[in-house]
């Protein structure tokens, strides 16, 4: 029921996601009455989706206290306890970010070796999708944080962005070792001591993000948040420029309609829909967070990322990379504390 | 001697304004050879040019305080010392930011009432240009630095961008009261206290910069230089790959060559030289910031920002507001400390 158009949105993304794959089944967790009517044209499909049904749910501008206080009855905390309980291998929700993340530290508490999960968000660059974390759920970080997240971005790409090996970053505002906070340089010594040694970069700059210098950018969650929030609203500007000015003057007009195919394919390339699906990392569960503007396409790709942080094991990636730095780290960060 | 393209971009642009603004005379402050060579076609404009020799400069990568160690004789450090001097209104650097601001301040030190100075830019956003502060003098600031910042800001705007009044909004994950660091709460109570207090907005989200929802936009200078990087790499992306995508296919082309007029105009409008010349506020002295990378025509637009500064008495301005919210909000800031 979580989303600007909930629950068409949900259903239109599950019958894509349900043709794309054959070994998914889903778990509806919401309005019985509203759902159906949404899956009348698709009885044949009716084998692979079951419908829960309850009457209640998590309001958009709920804080997290409140939506933990409505208790176990609303559709966001059915379905975060259904892959407790082990019905569900991942949950997807397009509702309200702050209220899942707490419903799900709540119910499926934090991966041995966590400190504190982290929003993860996938955004478009030069190079191809990148990964960045904390996008929010944490606005100060320490440098042990970063470090996690550096952990779990790294196994999220990997898992669910193909199989290939990130290249990690800080953020920070310049690429020289003595730039930024103090924070940010013992993170990046952490990591150079960690099994994700061999794939750090180094640090990154806002610039980098477009350029894709790495697929995995760590920073903490409000300059995070912020980024990806200027970064949605420089594209959106820069691409609603250039339609009005096409649309300004005859010759332009037909020149906009000739390089048409153009326009579409970049619009297509920046189409948030493509990089829909963030993780909530570091959960004892998967836990997927769409876009509450994404239509059926972005509902259907959150949940192939979901699919591919199932099949690639993720969580257990990222407990055997935490489990092994620190049995490896102990003696050092004991004598650092001495 | 500041800059990529110095000292060619520097007399290039002090040709352009000086044929902009016939009130304004320049002192030159290098390698005297060199800037002769490039004035040996405008002998006319030689009783408004003066050029100071010196063979020191600054390097792009000296640190700060390397700068400063550097001495007296670096272009950069006479011409500061002008300004202490009473020789020119206003200096005007295409050199390293860091080392700018540490001569600077060492130099004319900060304006009475203001503990922190910052580096402000100027943007492109959907109703004009934007003010952000800081870029990254101070990575870690207290409510006091935003709320002079806020200050600064919005005298800033108003002197060197046509006079206006700026809505002025706090960088936030959110715009609810409730969203974000402490901090950012005690800056937006201060603001409401202040001389400026029915210019002030709430917070703003990273895409109200694009949006232009407020004129002035005040934030940490870690995330204000994350930001501002962020923007210009999207920015950069987004035209990027229209004309790669333009170029694709024969019917594209011809679509292109038609619509080219429009593509300009969205060029032209992100044009960087165009928001060129952030100034470093809250030194007692206007010391503006031209891009390194900036051309002729930006490195005039920063002596117009310059010249803005100084006709809009903007440090008078500063002192002033400063002034008057701590004479008032003395008793009520003791009050609170008890």
């Amino acid at each position: 029921m979580g989303g600007d158009s909930a629950p068409a949105v949900v259903v239109a993304g599950v019958i894509q996601a349900i043709k794309r794959f054959p070994e998914v089944d889903f778990r509806l967790f919401g309005d019985e009455t509203a759902i159906h009517s949404l899956l009348t044209d698709h009885t044949d499909l009716m084998g692979r989706i079951e419908v829960i049904h309850t009457d209640e749910k998590v309001a958009p501008d709920d804080k997290p206290s409140n939506a933990l206080r409505r208790g176990t009855k609303t559709s966001m905390r059915m379905a975060i306890n259904d892959v407790l309980d082990g019905n569900a291998h991942a949950v997807i929700s397009g509702g309200n970010t702050g209220a899942l993340m707490a419903i799900s530290k709540f119910v499926l508490r934090t991966l041995p070796g966590v400190d504190r999960p982290a929003i993860s968000a996938i955004m478009p660059s030069q190079t191809g999708p990148v990964v960045m974390l904390d996008m929010g759920a944490n606005l100060e970080c320490t440098a042990e944080n970063l470090f996690q997240f550096a952990v779990m971005g790294a196994a999220f790409y990997r898992a669910a962005l193909g199989g290939k090996q990130a290249k990690v970053g800080i953020l920070n505002i310049g690429h020289e070792e003595a730039k930024g906070h103090a924070y940010l340089r013992e993170a990046a010594d952490m990591i150079r001591q960690s099994g994700i040694a061999a794939h750090y970069h180094g640090f990154v700059e806002g610039v980098d993000l477009s350029r894709g210098t790495v697929q995995v950018v760590v920073t903490d969650g409000f300059t995070g948040n912020v980024a990806l929030k200027v970064a949605e609203g420089v594209a959106k500007f820069v691409s609603g420029e250039l339609k009005r000015e096409l649309k300004n003057g005859i010759i332009s007009r037909i020149g906009a309609v000739l390089s048409l195919r153009a326009l579409k394919r970049v619009r297509q390339r920046f189409n948030p829909s493509l990089y829909n699906g963030g993780m909530l990392v570091g959960l004892n569960g998967i836990v997927i967070k769409s876009h509450g503007s994404a239509d059926a396409e972005g509902f259907a790709n959150a949940i192939a990322v979901a699919r591919g942080a199932v099949a690639g094991r993720i969580n257990q990636q990222i407990i055997a990379e935490l489990e092994s730095f620190y049995r490896n780290s102990a003696p050092l960060l004991e004598h650092a504390a001495q």
